[in-house]
């Protein structure tokens, strides 16, 4: 019997004439046949994250963008329902990139065996996944902070955000969110041991982050960009570090103008822009240790799951407009 | 016979209801006697630089503010006419900061003899000075081109850029200028040889520099901020450096909104400040090699000179204005 594959293309870029799930489109297909060398796998989780609003644009960018009917691209964690690569066996846990579909089929280029007896599958989507190597990179690599420094990290309750203060934590720093609600806010405080979270939708984000940051910023790690980022750059201490991973927002395009650059050379900051897949031999280093921490217990983390392929473009428009917790899948399996 | 010693002191602080120069008020003293270990230099030529202007300021910044009612801060060259400290000898040309002032009394601390035969003594306040060795240490430190890659730099035809724009060549760099006006873009290119210049003046910054840059920017060095900031990220290469050295745009406190921040995320850029001061290792290293090349007239450089004390006030703030070449010096001997 021939299984069917559900899978969302890209139909149309985004514009302002549609709204963004406009964009997406359901098709169904036969599951393939497999050659020589190829796998099959059942996808149980497929990750949304903010990268991919940028894919769906036609713009230079450091990745080429989504093509237009083509399924759209992500990672995902899975197993292998049959094989015909002597790389993979039937029942071998994965993770890869087949992209929002129920199924994919790979030669198992980019697809490794993960271990999901010591922490659960879902785990190397996120915390020990790509979002959780960009937070170690961002912050052991670049932001390099010393014990008793001062770090802040915008988006904190999400899947990279709450990987970096915890990481920083204990790393003898003290570490201050930004998140937006009460609710995000005492998630990044209680459960991932942040030292202080700010709300910024609260107002006041200026004086909140003075408070919070009596000895000022000696590290920032930036999810975010715009006021946050003056924000930012208003406390950062002498010789301070930034590591830009991501400006959810300007993802629509609206200009996000920054207007304390005079901090870059008040203080003799270091900014620098940053995309982990360009870190390969960091790669295998960052995930054994956040693996091990996961599994210890020592770092913890937290998923919105959104149910079924369908909810895919809605998940990811709710991470977009900041409605998850820690990191957001669509569960499938 | 007593020599009088003419010396502007900083009466008061910056502000919108009185011109600059009414900042500062020139006062005369009679020169006074040496004790043990000091030494008398009658100044030569007095610098004035951008720097200077944020100091006049009463806010947080790398260095202490100046002080009100002292002489105003800043580089010197002279020669010794007196002296009661074994290391220098009357006779013997110096560099130091004496201040704007005729005369300076020191006890030799951060005063060094310079070879005043090898180039004119003028030049150790510029291409073999502090701007010399700024250019040189954001270039070769922080920059970091490569042969066949794209330099711009911005304030193209000042002290501190034309020797970037110098060196950046010598390394096989094509170099691109920035500059305000036709007569500073024509020294630019005509006199230190860059590739091209652009008059930021006559409007279309973002489409001139495109077209001056077919190949993008490698390495940027900003001494100006605000449009032309905004205009080099537009244009900056994936893993490109942005020194930033001076943001003399906002030296009057007006805010420089940077819209487009997204380049450093986009293309992986890494944008630092720095204070040339910072890095007392490279500056010996840098100094010889600038005194080299100017001496065998490879590193070519232009100077704005401005004649006796009382002049110092308004080349001060010509140099705020844009209205030297090269480096803008007071000459009093």
């Amino acid at each position: 019997m021939t299984q069917t594959n559900r899978a969302w293309i890209l139909a149309r870029r985004p514009a302002a004439s549609h709204p963004l799930e406009a964009c997406f489109e359901l098709t169904e297909s036969p599951v393939p046949e497999l050659s020589d060398g190829e796998v099959l796998v059942r996808n149980h989780f497929l990750s949304v994250d903010p990268y991919m609003r940028g894919r769906m644009d036609d713009v230079k960018s450091y990745a080429e963008p989504q093509a237009l009917g083509a399924v759209m691209q992500g990672g995902t964690v899975g197993v292998v329902v049959r094989s015909r690569n002597p790389r993979f066996a039937e029942g071998d846990a994965v993770v890869g990139r087949m992209g929002w579909q129920e199924w994919g089929v790979s030669d198992g280029t980019g697809m490794g065996r993960v271990d999901a007896h010591r922490i659960p599958l879902s785990a190397y989507l996120g915390v020990a996944g790509m979002p959780g190597i960009t937070a170690w990179i961002g912050l052991k690599h670049l932001i390099e902070p010393k014990p008793g420094q001062t770090v802040a990290v915008s988006a904190a309750s999400g899947a990279v955000g709450s990987v970096v203060g915890q990481l920083a934590k204990a790393m003898g720093c003290r570490v201050v969110g930004i998140a937006g609600g009460a609710e995000k806010c005492r998630m990044v405080t209680q459960e991932f041991g942040f030292d202080a979270c700010i709300d910024y939708k609260a107002g006041g984000l200026d004086a909140a982050l003075k408070a919070a940051c009596p000895q000022g910023i000696d590290g920032y790690f930036e999810n975010v960009g715009g006021p946050t980022l003056d924000a930012a750059l208003r406390r950062m201490n002498a010789f301070g570090r930034i590591a830009v991973c991501g400006l959810i927002a300007g993802y629509n395009g609206e200009p996000i103008p920054v207007n304390n650059i005079r901090s870059i050379l008040v203080n003799r900051l270091r900014m620098q822009g940053f995309i982990v897949t360009e870190f390969p031999k960091l790669w295998p280093v960052a995930q054994a240790e956040l693996v091990e921490a996961v599994a210890a217990g020592s770092l913890r983390y937290h998923e919105t799951v959104a149910q079924g392929i369908a909810a895919a473009p809605s998940a990811f428009t709710a991470l977009l407009r900041g409605g998850n917790i820690g990191k957001q899948l669509v569960k499938l399996v």
